[in-house]
């Protein structure tokens, strides 16, 4: 499939799409600035330009799948949480429905499925990232929220631990979440379903395969 | 009927509580803050505490329709926004859905029905309020939603210009925002409906009433 990465130049999503290169799979990293280019023609990934607050139709021709993977950050006010997680993510599934594609894989967060219980400073972004969830899950698209915990930097080990519920908070490193990411894309057992996801025991092969 | 008035004492929350009190209708007054209490206790206004980011269920014992008139204003961040102003109108919804509420009268924001089109500093507030008046026209309970235009402090006039799209920015007084709320409780063909609203020549007493 070809895979339109939105938020490619993100920490997340620049695993994704050299996953995704890795893959049997075709990225089209997403990026809104022309100077994010070079990086990944040098992958020799596609690009495109486009800005959630904008406009990004048109990276959608000829797109068979979208993994969401954009954020605002912690450097920006939660005017941007309103625009960029919750509205633009909103968007990108409003877009995928017009042109049709096939499946919609979005990396949301640990607790956007109970923003009530988050922490003070963290649940009006929780509560963004459910809106946006929750609308994917209305939209009739085929779709996976992947819910991880807390992301590090460390390199990937392809273990993890995938489940619709996960009680404890853990970690998880940002490549293998990546991984997960765009395996996911190509899982039966997957689609339409929600997952929290952290480091763990499991193979990523083995995930869901059974 | 009994309307819990949310978000009572705001600016054009306190107006709706006193034309309740002259009206047909008996207003309970929702506050966040025990201090708040007296002034509608001198009104003779039942008062109820609730809050819109801890919990506010007990408001809804005994209540035929809401007027949701809260929002965090201009002193507080974004984060507040969504807390608030979405989240905050979205579990006001989920209430009046789960006690059976038979009205529910939104006060929502001129051009949240377009927030691609605000400005800059607005556009996520008008997205907010666009989250939770669509959260409220997909619930199933008999809404009306009214975006006001620029609210002002000048008496009211009762004359008004109520329409589904009021494609010209207009002022209007607070008071004559909070007399149409109430008067749009009653009007049958307000129902399930959604309006701009601004200052005009309609006497209050005939619209929506041929």
């Amino acid at each position: 499939m070809k895979v339109l990465v939105i938020g490619a130049n993100g920490k997340v999503g620049k695993h994704i799409v050299k996953k995704l290169m890795e893959s049997s799979h075709t990225p089209v990293a997403m990026v809104r600035d022309p100077d994010q280019v070079p990086q990944f023609e040098e992958l020799g990934a596609e690009t495109v330009l486009g800005d959630l607050e904008k406009g990004f139709e048109e990276a959608y021709y000829g797109v068979d799948a979208v993994i969401f993977a954009a954020g605002s950050g912690p450097d920006t006010g939660a005017d941007k949480t309103i625009l960029i997680d919750q509205e633009g993510a909103i968007k990108a599934v409003d877009h995928a429905k017009h042109f049709g594609v096939q499946r919609f894989v979005m990396l949301s967060s640990m607790a956007a499925d109970r923003p009530e219980q988050g922490p003070d400073g963290l649940r009006h972004y929780l509560y963004a990232k459910h809106r946006a969830d929750e609308y994917l899950k209305s939209s009739g698209l085929n779709y996976t929220v992947v819910r991880p915990g807390m992301l590090t930097n460390e390199p990937g080990t392809g273990k993890v631990k995938l489940d619709e519920h996960i009680n404890d908070f853990g970690e998880i490193p940002r490549e293998d979440v990546a991984e997960t990411l765009v395996y996911l894309l190509s899982v039966p057992r997957a689609e339409n379903k929600s997952f929290d996801l952290i480091s763990g025991e499991q193979q990523l092969e083995d995930v869901l395969a059974y």
